[in-house]
């Protein structure tokens, strides 16, 4: 089968021949892959950023976002048959640790994460685990969900973090209107009544984020800090989805955020630099995002399938998989990219 | 009456005799004061750490951690009477706030600081109000308890917050053992089943802490954070209270913190600087920490009539305030240094 | 002034001719009654179903829901002036005992309940407290937002309380669309994606809730326990609303409640009576409700003034409050009504 | 193998010879009895009060409460290996449904509850699977802890759930000093510093709770209300742990709870008969407990090894289960009767 496979850091991947993955597990699941979303992510494992932590051996196979049909199944499957349509969590875990047994799948001690330190999803097919399947109606098309996969979790894992603290007369800033802040700003119309303050430096990604349910925009155009303490009598948002963490962004986030607020950090990319007595004499809060549960995406489908959550995507085959990947690292992608067979 | 003031940032306050507070609304309350806690904060104010955030005017009386006998009260003060023995929650609050009618006293979107920004308890007596007021059995010596009014109240509510993540089978590391920490430590240990492992410069601290409830205790000598991995297999503690956060102890203590838990900072001095993929890889939090609530001071009262909580204290007469200062700048007082009438 | 006022149980009120309240206490608060409900519990009262619990002594003036202009203030009111617009929490509170310091306005040691316990806002004028005090844009028209001040809290409270359970994916049964469901309806609506399934006797009032935000709506005609198992997969609902808690609709609905799920009572009128094995073999939780917090009021408020809650009201002169009752006792008041000045 | 076997309800079971059970799936483990705990459930087995409810098909082997060692596993088994010392959940469960994603056991929607509907463990070896086993020291005596299994999680979950009600001043009723309040007094004094109260119609037992930690005790002598309520300033308890839930203490318990408070019911037997209205006027709750999740029985065991729960047992020969289960129907067991190989 085909696979677009890592051989070296900084260096493009190359789409290989390889043998298709098989059942060995009793609990092993092979997807025939429908969709494959392309990731900021994906870039930054070229980049070599993720080559310390991970220590995964090139070449391998990259595409941690997946949706697509039950292919085969291992002898003690019992939660999806060949044929249905799946969608994936990107972690298989092993269900049996203090984290599984607590429903943290995302902390799993014994966990995979396909594309990230082993074979991923941008091939023709991806083994995976049955406790990474989640059963979708059979209309549905992989392709179109599959940014839900990871950009959708992630978003809606924050969302469903942040939302006990966003009642009504709350103000929650989503730092960056990307693929995942559209996401982040669905999933807060559906979870609370806050008032939703969305900050972007392109002005076409906040009309979008306005029509998606935003209740206020504004362009980050360096005095835009100002703005959100001005909009919020000057005391900032309770809580700031940062979908940016990079390049400055992360420290605007904080200086966003109201005493007693909480920013959540959900991108990545620079370093967060904060005096201690910043912390302490307003009581903030720094609060690590990471994907989220299997229970987490089984709601963000069952508000997909309601229609409260929709994508923007760019469809590609999996032959394209490389313009992908640059239009991307262009910046030439609206939405999410997706790979199809 | 006598106070100690501050008229000049970096240097030394001086003892004055200025007039005494009267009640001028009616649910002012003035206490004469039994005991006056003496706190590295005074130092830090001295030093014009404060002065920005506060912006008080100079001169004006220090002393932010009182005890002692109601001595007059307003008209419609129902709570305590004349000849009470009170111990005083340190931000008197307008009781009409969103943050006051949730609980949340040291967010008062009105409220004053004695001995921060408007004048303190290193005097005879202090204004405060009805509110801030818990009233003791009167059996109590006001200068045995003082130093619960904010070193207590601060380590207690950083617990309170950290208990329901500390269920048995857990970790959670004590960052230094002075004031705060020894009341830390006996928080966590009337509070929760986690192991206690307490780290600290000081072999005798150390010692201090082992007699009042740590499991483990460890010498901060530059291999700190990897004695702590080792004892805790490798992942870290789910939960860093740190009493430091100044040079290094705050990166160290975050350092410690293990995947998914989450680093307390209590003390302040320095800055925390962390890589934003550090943050989301393991999806770590820190959090901020400030004073604590009315009812924290009065569950901590409990405690301590109880006798599950006990205080380390140096007395010293008013007059001596400067040596008090002094004692504590030059690492001099083990436990509280506490001003008596 | 005029007041509505119980003379005896069991005998219509008369509208009596009363000396006007005044300011006493430095908190105290005279409020010109612009809106005041009509509600069940007034029935109650004559019905002498309260008399042991309040021991109120007769007369006394009824109306425990009301909204109006501040008339007069004591000395040390800070958060309202004459000639403000604004909306009673119901109770009074004393700001000073441990409930109220943790927001729990409900459970003030010290509480009056105007209307229930003492002279309520059946009347031209009532005196109640700064604290109760909610200050509203000044174009609101009391008699429009009157309802919110009791069957409006009372209803939230109760959704606010079982949001974090009614993720995506489960079902809210609100068993009783009258005055309290509606809102009850439209609240879910606001705070949660939950399928709201709404159980009534009255097909016009389902036809209402649909229109309000409803899923699924059920006719109450003896076989709607079934009706909403096979709608739950035969589970029943996560958390089943009950607005009405009597005649048996407390029997139905913990049956419609879901293993590991929660009836929340809020209606009353009937024992609840349920073998402890059911309780236990299911995990099942029967949760009380009463009125709600200062807090809870102010956040209801904020979605009214969105317009994300919507009542209907009968507006009748203060001189046909009796007509309004029997209206009310008769069954011909579709959504709350209202007595105006 | 030797089994003890319910062959007709209202009748003794008895002690048969039957095939010892084998490993089929790939997470079957099967264990070799170490310790098998006897507890009033069978009896309610016995008597049919479960016939409805799980429709097992008789004869069929009781014992639901295990500890033992690991005799074979299936091919997929990694958390444990052939002679692993091991005490079970009682559960075995799926891994895969919303409940075990969730981390909640005991509301698997595929589970199967040895000894309660299908072959359990007073023989000498028992089928279950991977997910219910937790490995313990190798020094560890399973007849010393099985207990833990049932009655021990049982408490635990309980007062897990109640632990963040219960902060420093309050107090906690333990309704029950029998083998579960025995774990419950124990558990309430690792993870609270709350006030415990216990109260039990027998002196002894009263005795042996001061022992384990109780602050008071009160002898259920039909004014027992009156004293708890005295106790608590005529309040009431904000917690009540009510392990009886029969023959009127489901009434006593409830009686003695807060406002606001909560009602935990445990034991089991007659029912619950309360006005709505009292529900409601108070905002009490009544709360459901079953067994408890593997991560409950974890945190048990982590308690017992540290020695802060210990268990009083009467150890019997499989041969005499007839005798253990009349000397408990008899009254004649203190704590808790354990049959051993």
């Amino acid at each position: 089968m085909k696979a677009v496979r890592v051989h070296k850091y900084h260096q493009q991947p190359s789409i290989d021949e390889v043998p298709e993955p098989t059942v060995k597990g009793p609990f092993d699941v092979v997807v025939k892959i429908g969709g494959a979303g392309v990731c900021r992510t994906d870039l930054h494992i070229i980049e070599e950023q993720w080559a310390d932590k991970t220590g995964v051996a090139l070449p391998y196979t990259i595409g941690h976002e997946n949706a697509g049909w039950v292919h085969d199944v291992g002898s003690a499957v019992s939660n999806v048959a060949i044929g249905d349509t799946v969608i994936l969590h990107p972690t298989p875990t092993c269900g049996l640790c203090r984290a599984c047994r607590a429903g943290d799948d995302m902390h799993c001690s014994n966990n995979a994460f396909p594309g990230i330190d082993c074979d991923g999803g941008m091939a023709e097919y991806l083994l995976t685990s049955a406790r990474a399947c989640i059963k979708l109606d059979p209309g549905t098309q992989p392709e179109d969900v599959a940014a839900l996969a990871d950009a959708g979790i992630t978003a809606y894992h924050a969302v469903r973090k942040a939302a006990p603290l966003l009642y009504p007369g709350t103000t929650c800033v989503v730092n960056g209107a990307g693929g995942l802040g559209h996401i982040g700003i669905q999933s807060l119309r559906a979870l609370t009544a806050t008032n939703i303050v969305v900050v972007d430096r392109n002005a076409e990604a906040l009309d979008l984020a306005k029509q998606l349910g935003a209740d206020q925009t504004v362009l980050a155009d360096g005095k835009h800090v100002d703005t959100v303490l001005d909009i919020t009598n000057g005391d900032g948002a309770e809580v700031v989805l940062d979908f940016v963490a990079e390049q400055g962004a992360q420290q605007d986030a904080f200086a966003m955020t109201q005493r007693a607020g909480s920013h959540f950090v959900i991108g990545y990319g620079s370093n967060i630099d904060i005096p201690t007595i910043d912390i302490i004499s307003t009581e903030r809060n720094i609060i690590g995002n990471l994907v989220g549960t299997y229970n987490d995406l089984a709601e963000l489908m069952v508000l997909a399938q309601a229609g409260k959550v929709t994508l923007h995507t760019k469809k590609y085959p999996l032959d394209a998989a490389l313009d992908a990947l640059a239009d991307l690292d262009a910046g030439r992608v609206r939405g999410r990219a997706i790979l199809t067979p």
